[in-house]
This record gives C-alpha cells, structure tokens and sequence, in this order.
C-alpha cells in the first residue's frame, strides 16, 4: 500500500475554487487512468504531512478539495458510479461543471440514490442503471470510516445496499473522504454502523444484531427520521445502526455473520472493495491505494 | 436418517376427514414431543411402501394426509410457526380445528405471510411474531422440493424470507409435501427456485443468477402477478425465479454464491434446516428424520 501527501498551497486563506484547484494537485496511481487535465503537478511522496497548512479550511472545504482531487482520475467516456453523501456531493458536482465547460464529454453516471439521481439530473449528467451498464470504469464515493487496510464503514446517509451494488460491480472504487474519518479499527468512531433489514420483524433482528457484536459492547438502534418514525431506505427497509465501544474485533468475519441473519438486506462493512482513498486534512490531500 | 412408512387403511375411498385421520397413524421420531393425541397407533417401519393403496386419492388429498400427520406433533402450550402454501393451510386449518375443540390449548402461532395471518387470525388462533417470540418450539410447512437430505427448495408461493426466517428460530422445523416434490437434487423438479431481489436493477440481478448457474442450464425469470405486472413480495421486493435444465450440483456452495450478491434478500434453497419431512403419497404416509 502507498501512501502519498501532497504539499497545499499557502498563498490564500480563501477556500475559493481555484484554491481547491491548487490544493487538487494530481496524483496518479498507476491502477488509475491518465487523468482528463494536462497540467498535473508532479507526485511528491512524503512520509509526513505539510508542515505549512494553510488557514481556515472548513471540513466542507475539505471534502471539496479530496472530491475535485478524486474526479481528476474521471476521463471522457466513463461509465461512473456516483456515490451519495456530503462529499460524493461534491464529486457529482465538480463533474456536472466539466461536462458543462466541455472539459469532460461522454460521461454516464449510475446513481447510488435517489438524491443523487435528482443532484445530477439537474446538472445535466447523463444517467444510466446498472440494468444498463452492468460494468463500470470507477466509482467514487465518499465513506464514514477509513481503516488503514482501506476497508470502510458507508451507509450513514442510508445508501449502503445501492451504493455496495455499483461500487461492487465497478472497476475501481475511489473513497474521497476527510481526515476525522480514519480510524484504527472499523466501528472505532463510535458512530453508527448500519445495516439495512426488512421491516418485517425488526426488533428481532435488531437483537440478534446486538446479541452477535456482544464482545464490542454493541448497542443497536432503529434509525429514526427527523419525525421520530422510522427511517425507510429507498428499497422500503430499515436501518439498524450498530453503536461500538471497541473497533470490530474481526470485520470479514462479522460482515459474513451479519450476512447470515435472515431479514439483513446489507451492511456497511465494505471490505476488500476500495481501489485508493483520497483524504483530505487540514494539512493537504494524501491518497492511499492498495 | 430413518425412512418410516405406514400402511393407509383401505377401508374407504372417500377421502373424509376421518378417512384421513386413519390415514395419518402416528409417526413419533425421538426428536419430537409426544402427540397430544392419545389414541396412537404404533410405528411401523417398512422399507417400502404399502402394497395397497386407497384409491382416488388427489393430491389435495395426500396434502390433507400429511398435514393432519404433521399436526400430531403440536401439543398444547407451544409457540408455532405457521408456513405458507397449499399444504401449510391445511396444517393451519387442521390447528384451528384443535383448538376450536379444546383440544389444543395455549398455542401461539407465528404467520409467515399476510396469507397465513389472515388465514390463522380467522380461525382464533392466537398469533404472534419474531419480535415478541423469538424462539419457536416447531414450525410446519410445506416444500416445493425435498432432496435425500432433507434439503429443500422453497418459496414457490413468494414467503421464502419470512419463511426462512421463522423456520430458521424454530427449534424444530417439520416440512409437510406429498410425493410428487420428492427430487434427486434440488432444482432437479425444472420448476421454479426462487430468489427474492430489490426492485432496484432487478434485471442486473437476473443476470447474475442466470450467469451464477451457466453450467445449469439456467434460465432467471423475473415473476409476474396475473396482470403480467412484476410480483411484490409482503416485504416489496421482487422475485427471479430460476429454473434449471440439470438439478444443481453443489446447493450449499450455490446458497452461499447467491446469498454473496447485492441486492438479493433471500433465496428458496432451505439447506440443514429441516428436521424431518412427512411425505404424503399413493401409497400412504411415510416420514425422514435426520
């Protein structure tokens, strides 16, 4: 696995787009294609992060910056997964502007919502289904935790099975994600793991869930909407989020045992499925690739 | 694995409800409770079948048979999962009669489809779920195949994951079927093996079965409803129906290989699950136990 760091421009303080740009500098892995701008700034590999970060960057800038960096890879022609989220957000975003200036043509895009579905309509991409375009080129989404072997937990924004669909049937997944998201175990953020279920007999899956992450002190919930009821995926299922005190002591095996339960649709365990993570921090954008 | 058969009366060629109460003679495996009836006949085990059937017996007739048989093994006080299907009606039917005459007291019934719980509720049985019950003493159900060990394929009737589910909490799992679902290898009947699927990219999914089981000559057919419109499962998802030119030559390792794609929910193979199936033939009632 590689890791590389790229220096961030110092000269503004202002997130502004060009300043993205600046910080965007490419980076190519050689499992990536040739990216769509000619005037890419050589790969500089370093073993720690700029000592000079540049002031004032949101985490919104943050994700803007690992998005613009992630969509350099996107070239024309594409068959492209567009992920779901703030930061995937931002990558369906920066395309629809290429394909608006002509810098990118003959872009599909298969949605992992119905969100992103609408985001892109409106800025014009053309889309398609996997019904369609079984296969893609690269897929690009953002995640919830990065472990350093590259393995994620997705699916907070409610998308997981439709997100895990494309991004599995993609030829290379890259995560942009910003730096509060790596952790050392998967689960280790304390924040919700979910897993999508069939509303028929919930709570007796919500307590198998419970009952199988014992040792890692889990609590598992019922996602609610923002009216208390519960919240229903676009597949018409629930969400069980799972609540860790310590990382998952096994992620392939409790993806496999979670798998299992009768009534679990799918986790947001995507393990063995990420090509490279982009990650942006407030000390410059570093890309790690398998 | 024991093979017991009884010899039918052939007193009458009415098929009657007492006719079929002759029929049923009772099957006591060590695995299962005493019946709640006492006037039971001992166990004969042949290892053959009877050499004088009854005559004009339909198949709704044998399915009667083997439903009343099953129902031997109720006893009063146990939680009971209610499968879904032709053969499993008559085991709801033949409860409900039990326990409208006092017979059977204190069950409680857990419905594996709307059908069942319309079916039971009109009955008086009283009914339950997983949530509130989470282990069952014995669920009875129906098959649309059963090979030598036991193995089953299910679903034919669209409750193969509320099926599983319940079938799968039960501490004992009876399947009911007359002899015509009596297959070498599963798939093996050229008939439908189900696979329960998200609407989104239904046709993705197809595609993946039928390619899954090239070797099988596989085709996958997304089910209709008898308006030609995609069939809705009670849990809103589709179903791909897959039907094999030659049985399937390795069923656990096929479950896994289907259980591994995104967006299916559940498929109709039932492996290790059944505890003894009460076939229901010509020529009598016989019963397998593991």
């Amino acid at each position: 696995m590689a890791t590389l760091s790229l220096l961030p421009s110092s000269s503004s303080s202002s997130p502004s787009s060009s300043l993205l740009r600046r910080h965007a500098l490419a980076l190519r892995p050689s499992f990536l294609p040739s990216p769509h701008r000619r005037s890419v700034t050589p790969i500089r590999a370093l073993s720690s992060p700029s000592p000079s970060p540049p002031a004032a960057l949101t985490q919104d800038d943050l994700k803007k910056l690992a998005a613009v960096k992630a969509v350099e890879y996107v070239t024309s022609g594409m068959v492209l997964g567009l992920g779901t989220g703030s930061t995937a957000a931002f990558v369906v975003a920066e395309i629809g502007d290429l394909l608006a200036s002509g810098k990118l043509t003959g872009i599909v895009g298969v949605p992992t919502s119905k969100r992103t579905f609408e985001q892109a309509k409106s800025l014009g991409i053309p889309l398609s289904t996997l019904d369609d375009h079984p296969r893609l080129d690269l897929a690009i989404d953002g995640a919830d935790e990065v472990d350093p072997d590259l393995n994620l937990v997705k699916g907070r924004g409610g998308a997981l099975l439709r997100e895990k669909m494309v991004e599995a049937a993609s030829d290379k997944f890259v995560v942009v994600a910003d730096e509060t998201k790596l952790v050392t175990g998967l689960g280790g953020s304390g924040l919700a793991m979910p897993v999508e279920v069939v509303q028929f007999c919930w709570k007796y899956n919500q307590a198998r869930l419970q009952e199988l992450f014992k040792e890692e002190g889990c609590e598992a919930k019922l996602r609610l909407d923002a009216d208390g009821k519960p919240y229903v995926t676009d597949n018409s299922n629930y969400i069980v989020d799972l609540y860790f005190k310590t990382p998952i002591k096994d992620a392939p095996a409790a993806g496999k045992e979670i798998s299992t339960l009768e009534g679990v649709v799918e986790h947001g365990l995507f393990l063995d499925m990420a090509s490279a993570v982009i990650i942006a921090g407030k000390d410059g954008v570093s890309m790690k690739s398998k």
